[in-house]
Order: structure tokens, then C-alpha cells, then sequence
């Protein structure tokens, strides 16, 4: 199958710290290729994929000073992907509303998959195109009425995530994520400080939420109990959760997905997370971690949560948020789409018109 | 003809006070349907139009608090104007780049008028799609390599704008515009204070132009020398213009086109511009006003400015900037490009294809 994998451009894939949607489309990638699809990534210049790579831009523009309007660069993208859309069978686009309105007007069909969460602004071009084809990553997430394929769990490859049995002493608490305030890392600290216990914390800080880190954070960083890695990579980030006794993801959005509490269980390190979006999917309660309804709760959830079975955590996310099943789920999709499509044609290629 | 003519969504069309793109369209698309053409405006929903008026918001966004991502409405808009693309036979872009990455994915052509400047960002999106049609609004806005079919100058209905044979007593220099650093009202408050003039200024200030009006402007008007009438309505602007000795026109960035200028001239009313963008082409210099290289220069040509002929800065907008001459201008453009796809293709309607 020719597929086009469309990618933000905001950071590299596969990221070389943090970052999501560009870890799944990185993984989602290069398993398509090896499972013998032609894949074309479209994505920051400085990714690194199995797949032919194009790029409008040559690194990630996260942090390039020079960039004052992000969509001039995601339109410059979405012209490169349509101007080509004849040359695939299917467009696989990640960066969510940007593609909607102009993926109905080739012949070959776009599947978004839906890694955000929707506003009441971004819900009305939604609403408008409820028709095209979604991939949820939750069901959790399907909050608005739309033509949702199936749901697809973002998945990760064990084999980068070393089992640490036992958690290091003396035993901390892990946090990984943006440092942004939906993300809860102040609910952390607050947790780990009233409890007497240390804290490592990780992720990175967007331009736009340094000053909640500078008012917020920062001054509670003492580096004994409260400590703070900067970014880490990938490495670091397997030793940072598989060392820890504890992960906790102190949410307060629906975040649609949450690929920490999978990489955490992956190591072995069960997840105390507060209910909200994806958590009570994506943790086993009573099993893997616990889903919690205050941070009261998280904090107290912590002595039995130590006692869960760590090599359990693993099994549970090889048999449920593995890559196999994230790309049997979108390839399954795939075949869905242009099928129905097929039925309703006759035929999946435009003849290509010269203006 | 079938014409769409897509508007910014920012301010109705035509504006209840200022706005200078909503208000071209506004005469450009009833001008059309006085010639005979069947018109449909995308436009907001307040919109006034002799044309057929298509929606997705009830209201011009400007001062709408609820909106937080203005371009889920654009893309909104280009959604509702692209998914009925062949039932136009000419689509007439007005909201800049936006359109650029949809518009060649339909049969009909699209042209889009360049309403603004180009930055670093979207120069490069312009220059990928360079072999769009453009119409300049002015020959210096030409900075960039692009398909330009003509240069089409804004036009005014002459009807809307009495002119003022004599200036009021006692006599003062007016400013209209947004009072946004740029557009220089902190340069027209200078030149008056320096020179013993009285200064009337109205125009609208954007929420985030906000914080220069209340440090640069406000403390500045005393409502005896320098006056702030607010936002104005028509009446009311051919009112301030026609009155006023002597119109300032202090940009210091390259405004593609400056609608006061030509409002000013029919009125009667000399303008006295900087040498920026459009200026040297829309003030006849030593005729119809002054195109000046400094402040103090404008400050300086003022008792020349005030002999100039009042009636020939009215004829010479009726001779070059009138609303007949820009529709001219456009049918012009919309009959060319039709004629060269047709010389292309062959046809001009894509079969419609169902999804």
C-alpha cells in the first residue's frame, strides 16, 4: 500500500527527548515499512525514519527563533502532501485540524487520527467534517459525533523498555511530561513533599509556559527531595521511570492518550493517575496502578500501589499497547477505508489534471 | 459569470466603521451583481450584500470574545467554498494565504487579490505557490516573484464621498486609521504639536494594539489640540476627512495600498503621505498631496499642501481609483484567466465525485 504519513513539524521523529504524536508516528512508520508498505513520512527535515522522508522545513521548528507563524509552515506541508495526493492510495494525517478542510477534495482518502482534545472553536470545523474517516486513540476521547473508524491505543516497542524488577533505593516518585499545567506537575510536587518523598521530575518547558515553570516550579526545586532532569532521552527517560518506585500522572485534562503510563508500566513501574480522559483505559486499576478521583487519593493510593506486581505492569502493555497492535490496528483501518471506497467508486486514483 | 467572492471573516462586509478590505469587497462583489454576474460573498453573517451571502458565523469576529482560534473559521469558510468549487466559475480569494494550499485541488481557478505584505513565514509559502493568480493592489507591493495577472487599484463609489470645496475654520490636519504604531498616529500627533496644529484622529484599535493606544496615544489627546473621535462611521469619516485642511498619511511600514489616501483626495482634502509602499503611486505628488521622505519633511510641506486644488484631488480619484475602474480591473482578470484554462483543459467544471 503507498501511504502518506503526515506528521507535525513542531519536533523531530522519532522526538530526541519528549514528545507524543511524533514518537506514534515515528513507530506507526517504520513498522509499515517493514511490514512492506511504501511509506512517504512528511515531517521536520531532521527526522530519521525507514521511510522516504520530505520535508518542508529542515529541522523541527519547536525551538527555531526565527519561526513567527506556525500554520504558514503546516500549510507549506499540506500543499506538498495534496499537490502528490494521486501518488498514494491513502493520507495518513496526525495534525489534526489543519488537513480538514482540504482533504475532502482529492480522490484519495485522509484518516485523521484524532491526538488532541477538541475546543468549543475547533469543534464547529469538526462538527463540519464529521463525515471523513477518524482514528480515536481513546474512547475517552470521542467526545464529539464523528465517523470514528475504530479506536487505535498508541503503542510502543518493549524491546526499548528494560523490566527493572526492583526500583532503586532510596525510592522515588516519577513524574515525565511537559511541565505545564494540565499536565500536573505542581500536583507532584504537592503529593511528594506532603508525603516525605523524593521526586524526579522530567520534560520539557514550551516558550509559552515558562513562566508558570519560573512562578510554579522552579522555586520548589531544592534537587534533594524535589528534582528536576531537564529534557531526557530516551535512555534516561527508561532509567528515570524503571528506577522508580512510583510514577504518578496527576492530570487535570482529558488527555486523550498518555504515552507515559505506558512507558512507565512498560519498565515495570506502576501509575497512580487521576481519572481523567484516557487513565481508566489505559491503567489496570488495582492491577498496574490506580485510577484516583483526588490528589488526596493519589497520595494515599501509594503504599499499595508499591506492592502491585511489577513484571505484571510489562505483560500488560505487551499484550495491549504494543507497536504490533497500534499497526495491525491502523493497517486494518487502512484496509477498511479503501474498500468502502472502492465500493463507492469503482476506482481509488484521479487522473491527474494540469492547471 | 459564477463568482465567489471569499471575505475576511474579521469585520463585516462592507465595515460599520473602518476596514479596508471588507470594504473593497463590499463594492467590488455589488458592483458585480449590478453588472449582471451571479455573486455569492463568504462572508460574516452581518454582512450587507446585493450578492447571494453564505456564512459560518453569525457575526464579524473582531470584538467577538467567545472566539479564541480565529482560523478554525477560516478554514470553516474555505471548507463551505471549496466543497461547492464547481458551481462557481471563478473563485476570488480575499484572506490572503489561507487559501493558497486548497485552492489548486479544485478545477475552478481561484485568484487572489494580495490584501496585505508578505513576511519571512509566508513568503515561502507564496513562493511555492507562485503560479497561482495574483492581482496586486499596488506595483510596490510586488516583492515577491509571483503570477501576477495585474494590478488592480482599490476603488471608492465617488457618490458616498462629498466633496468639501473649503476646509472648516478653525482649520485642522486629520489622521484615520487602526492606531496601531505602524499606521504612525503618534508621528501625526508630533508633527501637529510641533507646528501649532490642531489634529482630529479616528479609527478603530485592535485588542492587541491596545497597550500602544494607552501608553503612546492617550496621554497625548486633550481633546482641544489633538482629538480622538473614536471609531467613525462613514458620515462621519467623509465628515472628518472632507473638512480637515489637510489629510496625514504617517505609515512607516510599506502599506500595499492605503484606502484614506483616495477617501481623503475625494473629499477634496490634500494628503500629505511618507514614502512607504503604495504612497508614491497613489498621491500625485505636488497635485494631490506630497509624498515625503521624513516627518520633518511632512511637516514642512504643510503651506504648500494647503494651495493645492481641491477639486483636482477629487477628479483624480474619479479618473484612477473609482469603483468602475476596479471592477473594470477584476471582470479584466476574471475574462484572462478563464480564457487561459479554457486553452488549458479544455472545459471549465469538474464532474462532481461522491465520498
Amino acid at each position: 500500500m503507498k501511504i502518506a504519513q503526515v506528521a507535525p513539524l513542531w519536533e523531530r521523529v522519532p522526538p530526541p527527548t519528549y514528545g507524543g504524536i511524533e514518537l506514534v508516528v515515528s513507530r506507526l512508520t517504520d513498522e509499515l515499512v517493514r511490514r512492506g508498505h511504501e511509506v512517504t513520512l512528511f515531517a521536520s527535515g531532521d527526522s530519521q525514519t525507514l521511510a522516504r522522508l520530505e520535508a518542508v522545513y529542515p529541522r523541527a521548528m519547536r525551538l527555531d527563533q526565527e519561526i513567527q507563524d506556525y500554520s504558514v509552515y503546516e500549510m507549506l506541508e499540506l500543499s506538498q502532501v495534496y499537490e502528490q495526493a494521486a501518488e498514494f492510495d491513502i493520507i495518513h494525517s496526525h495534525i489534526g485540524m489543519a488537513a480538514l478542510a482540504i482533504a475532502p477534495l482529492v480522490k484519495t482518502p485522509t484518516i485523521h487520527t484524532l491526538h488532541g482534545s477538541f475546543s468549543s472553536d475547533n469543534s464547529k470545523l469538526y462538527h463540519l467534517h464529521q463525515k471523513q474517516p477518524y482514528i480515536s486513540i481513546s474512547n475517552a476521547q470521542r467526545q464529539l459525533n464523528l465517523n470514528y473508524l475504530r479506536t487505535v491505543y498508541n503503542g510502543i516497542d518493549l524491546e526499548n523498555y528494560t523490566l527493572l524488577a526492583t526500583p532503586q533505593e532510596p525510592p522515588y516518585l516519577a513524574f515525565l511530561g511537559r511541565l505545564s499545567p494540565e499536565k500536573g506537575p505542581q500536583h507532584a510536587i504537592a503529593i511528594a513533599k506532603q508525603n516525605g518523598w523524593r521526586l524526579k521530575m522530567a520534560g520539557k518547558i514550551n516558550i509559552s509556559e515558562r513562566q508558570f515553570f519560573e512562578r510554579e516550579i522552579a522555586p520548589q526545586i531544592d534537587s534533594k527531595q524535589i528534582e528536576y532532569l531537564g529534557e531526557v532521552n530516551h535512555l534516561e527517560k527508561v532509567e528515570l521511570l524503571g528506577n522508580a518506585a512510583l510514577t504518578l500522572f496527576p492530570i487535570n485534562w482529558p488527555e486523550p492518550f498518555g504515552l507515559v503510563m505506558i512507558e512507565s508500566m512498560a519498565t515495570g513501574t506502576p501509575v497512580i493517575g487521576m481519572n481523567n480522559g484516557s487513565v481508566p483505559e489505559v491503567i489496570s486499576h488495582g492491577k498496574t496502578g490506580f485510577v484516583c478521583q483526588s490528589y488526596e487519593e493519589m497520595a494515599a493510593m501509594i503504599p499499595e500501589a508499591l506492592e502491585l506486581n511489577r513484571s505484571y505492569c510489562r505483560e500488560y502493555v505487551k499484550n495491549k499497547f504494543s507497536v504490533t497492535q497500534m499497526v495491525d490496528g491502523y493497517e486494518a483501518a487502512y484496509q477498511q477505508l479503501l474498500q468502502s471506497r472502492i465500493a463507492l467508486n469503482g476506482h481509488l486514483y484521479s487522473p491527474k489534471v494540469s492547471f
